[in-house]
């Protein structure tokens, strides 16, 4: 790495968002809070009542950039965030805390006092479940458990819609209203998410809570088709590149953007370290490919790879807290052949190391045969998998062919193995499809792997954009959460070229939330449709900084508006710089609706008489739209 | 404007693309020769042979960006681009050259002797049908006649796919592979183009060929379902913003990364002078929406706009040489009651001008009762209708509202008005859609308007991305591309904030070609995926270089990769920096199809033994990827 020091909170962003303030729902069944944040907004001018104005109901949204963003909370990266989970974890009453450290590598990386001003040093021993207990939420869920988690989760999936119908009472219907939405067979809940739902789509496999007991500063979030569609952001140095300062940055700066997970995949050489750092100072789950690091041990070379060293990963970051796993245990000897004749070959780098070992020994991945052995790890710190598509197509030309749909057969059979020893588990998946045969990747994994959540990176739907590889990968992202993808994985638009950067992490994450919103709109997720309603209603009547507050990225919205139109004044004009007064559109629809209201006119009929006085008020007030 | 002065070429960009040269195909039945870019390849090393190379074909692209990027021709802006249509079109024998122009407005213009140092010179006197006559592409398609545009367009749409075929001769099949694709339905051309079947997809009114006679420096293009994609780009300056010289280069730089055609929405004070400029100088179809400019001149009153007036300025228009008109005649009296319950009320400029002006009189739109008017122009110059659809939702909740789809019903009945003239007809749709009402806007525009093409604004998918709206549009905009629409109107990041520089043109165009890029792949238009076949076999063989030539935007694929990689050395390196050596992923594949190769192996059973073998190799060789 360039530098290595202990990080201050100087490079952290803590800005809150503008309007917003940081907001804590109380629970009914466990004492807890959960974090959201409110947009408040300013009044509706009301037309032709010269001063007269109507106050609008502020908006609450789902908020993932934690702590980061409440004034109230000191910040302090060398301490880590508070530890909100971890009374919960301890009063369960079935983990011990281990007076050392299990892996061996863990325990030489602490024995080496030359890391100690590189290392973490707030860290509490690790947790693990006692002899024959299982702390995965799927085993609580089954034995029919609502863990605070899953309440947590009930609570912050719901955004408190229930609250604004209730302070709108009616006053503007046309806020509450939403679509049907298709959702292809889903189990989409009606109007409201209970704590009780939360536990039976965790029990049914169907929808996954990645919550490592070393992780307890994480706020509980639910990976699940019949829950809102949620974003992955990797980070990661990997060659000669960042600081362990400004990887926790990265990890805080794509929170703040909407990441509902992020993905560590540093290949430096002090990866333990700096994981230590971002799963302490990280409000969202991480998830990790650990055959990378594996790999580094080996200094590279995949044949030298072994059982006894992976494993001995695994217990490493387990116990540092990582969530989920990405494990590529569906790549099979007899598949690789399958590949030969592909455009791309093998583009999954876990798919290709294990491709390479398998050829080098050719003997059957090891992930494989040792599956059952990863379960028993898994559960007892409660690490969900990630079953890895080490075999996804990395073009148009390979989508949807004979390797790919042979790995996800596999990656099915290994989910029933890991449920039967209630492990959580969700399905990676493509790549690169263009947009006809995506469908079929949904349809497939639906079948194969019995619903348990899918995990797709895009699909890119075409090869011929690098450099905006998050959008051609966004159309694939959008179509795919709506057919039923629980968790996309973001794709920036430095796919394929090179490492992306802070710029390149935000273009990313609000790319992917545009899709994973797009998706919930198009499944009729309830509630969904508010904040675009919010902000059609702002944007109708012209409060522009309510427009900019309740976007995904404010501050973009406000620069671009101002870079045509800077005065302050411009922000409350009933017009734009692309209409200009006599062109405003928006404009005359007020106009018809006013009347109509000012008459107590309704309907069709009515609303036609309305229309004839107003051609006559119209010629008497000078046929100007602005009085 | 800003500064009014004759433009000077300085400002146009006119650079080729890198390793691109103009090339020019013979047509068969008539002496033209159809502009397409071929982009030339790197040769690839082959593997374990050291030194030994093999060629690749180069890559022919479709070409919007006219004579500019072909060194061989003089660009002048003060004369105009060559006029390749005007022989084409006098030896059809059914036009006249005025002695004058003839609009009213036109002539006062042409009378303002202030205005001289501002008017484009070298204009020569418009052409008009002969008395009777109807110089319309559809009119010739009906008699049965193939125009010298129809075989340009067949030529072109093809993009030499056939000779790449044959260049291969089986050299590398997979190159040559493609997906079936779903059209839905459409009548897509069965591997190649013929200019029989473009005219056959005229006459039916399936497709359109915007070829105003007074704008012969176009270069013919064709608009339906059954042919590629294609894209607009608005330009404008309106409020008070850009100087002619500006906009003539935006519309150079919006055809050089991909517009197929261009609207000038200009509302300055200038725009009959501006819009000569633009159209002297465009390679591409412009189209307008002309009450815009009656609007300007009655001063922006709406209610005392004239039929005369509006006349007036349609004849303006068509004798500068515009190829397409938005026309808001489906803006009915008794629609306009329906809008007045929406969240965002009427949203087109358009079709608030004139649910403004019927509001004013409570009579029915002039544009409606005046349209066999209309049709008796356009059919004299070849104007085609591109009909308005004011009454387009302006937010998610509008979406498929009845006041749209009542639009689209009387949209329906004036396309055979305008067909019962011979007139080319496309119809506008949304605008703002979720995902899953979509395709009910496709179907209901071929059920209503008899499979004229369609040409959407998006849709937006989602209204919470101020900044991002490209993104939030592509979406749509790929999938109702592949659903059959035929055009795609591109959003720009200002859309809803302000107006777009020229950083802001590029990134929609780019954004809507890949929208409109995926949809050929999906529906299987025939060599559609030649272009990802080339560039992802170029990636697989780490050819970096061809990988930025072949990409959309090779300037930022390149730039991108730079930034992290700027060594030449690295353009070359058989690994990338998102994973370096150790892990590159591409080439395990590589060793395993070179066995085979090597071995005369084919087939499954043959790989295997392929595989057991290479185990050996694996280890004699050291284990090493990397040789």
């Amino acid at each position: 790495m360039k530098t290595e020091k202990i990080p201050s909170e100087q490079v952290i962003t803590t800005t809150p968002f503008p309007a917003s303030r940081k907001i804590y729902a109380e629970g009914q069944l466990h004492p807890i809070r959960v974090a959201m944040r409110e947009i408040a907004l300013g009044d509706t001018k009301l037309h032709g009542r010269f001063g007269e104005t109507e106050p609008n109901v502020p908006v609450t949204v789902y908020d993932t950039s934690g702590p980061y963003t409440d004034p109230d909370v000191e910040i302090d990266v060398r301490k880590g965030l508070p530890r909100l989970r971890e009374s919960w974890i301890l009063e369960r009453g079935d983990v011990d805390r281990l007076d050392l450290i299990s892996s061996d590598y863990g325990r030489r990386r602490l024995a080496d006092t030359g890391l100690d001003d590189l290392r973490f040093a707030y860290r509490s021993a690790p947790l693990r479940a006692r002899a024959g207990m299982n702390v995965s939420q799927l085993h609580y869920a089954k034995k029919g458990i609502i863990t605070p988690e899953m309440e947590y989760i009930a609570i912050r999936e719901n955004q408190r819609i229930d609250l604004l119908k209730e302070q709108l009472n009616g006053q503007y219907e046309a806020l509450g209203r939403q679509h049907a939405g298709q959702n292809f067979g889903a189990n989409t809940p009606k109007g409201f998410i209970t704590a009780e739902f939360v536990r039976q789509e965790v029990a049914a496999g169907r929808a996954v809570i990645p919550s490592n007991i070393n992780h307890p500063e994480s706020e509980p979030m639910i990976i699940g088709r019949n829950f809102l569609v949620k974003i992955n952001a990797n980070i990661g140095n990997s060659a000669v590149t960042s600081s362990i300062e400004e990887e926790v940055e990265k990890a805080v700066w794509a929170c703040r953007w909407g990441a509902d997970t992020i993905m560590d995949l540093s290949t430096g050489k002090n990866i333990h370290e700096t994981r230590e750092w971002i799963i302490r100072n990280s409000p969202v789950p991480i998830g990790t490919v650990p055959i990378y690091q594996a790999l580094e041990k080996v200094n590279g070379k995949a044949e030298d790879l072994t059982w006894e060293l992976f494993r001995d990963t695994l217990i490493e970051q387990a116990e540092q807290g990582v969530d989920y796993f990405t494990i590529h245990a569906g790549v099979l000897l007899r598949y690789i052949p399958l590949t030969a004749k592909r455009m791309t070959g093998i583009v999954s780098r876990g798919g290709s190391i294990m491709a390479k070992w398998c050829l080098a020994h050719h003997r059957e991945n090891f992930l494989y045969t040792h599956f059952e052995e990863i379960c028993e790890i898994m559960k007892a710190y409660d690490v969900a998998f990630s079953l890895g598509d080490g075999l996804r197509p990395g073009s148009i030309a390979d989508a949807n062919d004979a390797a790919q749909f042979a790995e996800l057969e596999t990656l099915g059979e290994l989910t029933k193995i890991a449920w039967k020893h209630d492990v959580q588990t969700i399905i990676e998946g493509p790549g690169h499809v263009p947009m006809h045969l995506i469908k079929e990747n949904m349809d497939k994994q639906l079948k194969h792997c019995a619903e348990a959540p899918f995990y797709t990176l895009g699909p890119l739907t075409t090869d011929i954009a690098p450099g905006y590889d998050h959008i051609t990968s966004a159309i694939g992202a959008a179509m795919i959460g709506w057919f039923g993808t629980a968790m996309l994985c973001y794709v920036t638009p430095k796919e394929h070229l090179g490492l992306p950067n802070k710029k390149d992490v935000k273009d990313g994450v609000i790319t992917y939330k545009i899709a994973a919103h797009a998706a919930d709109l198009a499944k009729g997720h309830p509630g969904a449709q508010y904040r675009d309603n919010a902000l059609s209603k702002a944007r109708f009547e012209f409060r522009w900084e309510d427009q900019f507050n309740l976007a995904l990225d404010p501050d973009t919205a406000r620069e671009f508006h101002d870079e045509t139109l800077p005065a302050d004044g411009a922000k409350v004009a009933h017009f734009c710089s692309m209409c200009g007064p006599n062109f405003c559109s928006m404009k005359i629809t007020q106009d018809v609706r006013d009347y109509a209201k000012e008459n107590g006119l309704d309907g069709q009929e009515a609303l036609e008489r309305g229309m004839e006085a107003k051609s006559k008020e119209f010629a008497e007030k000078g046929s100007e739209l602005y009085l």
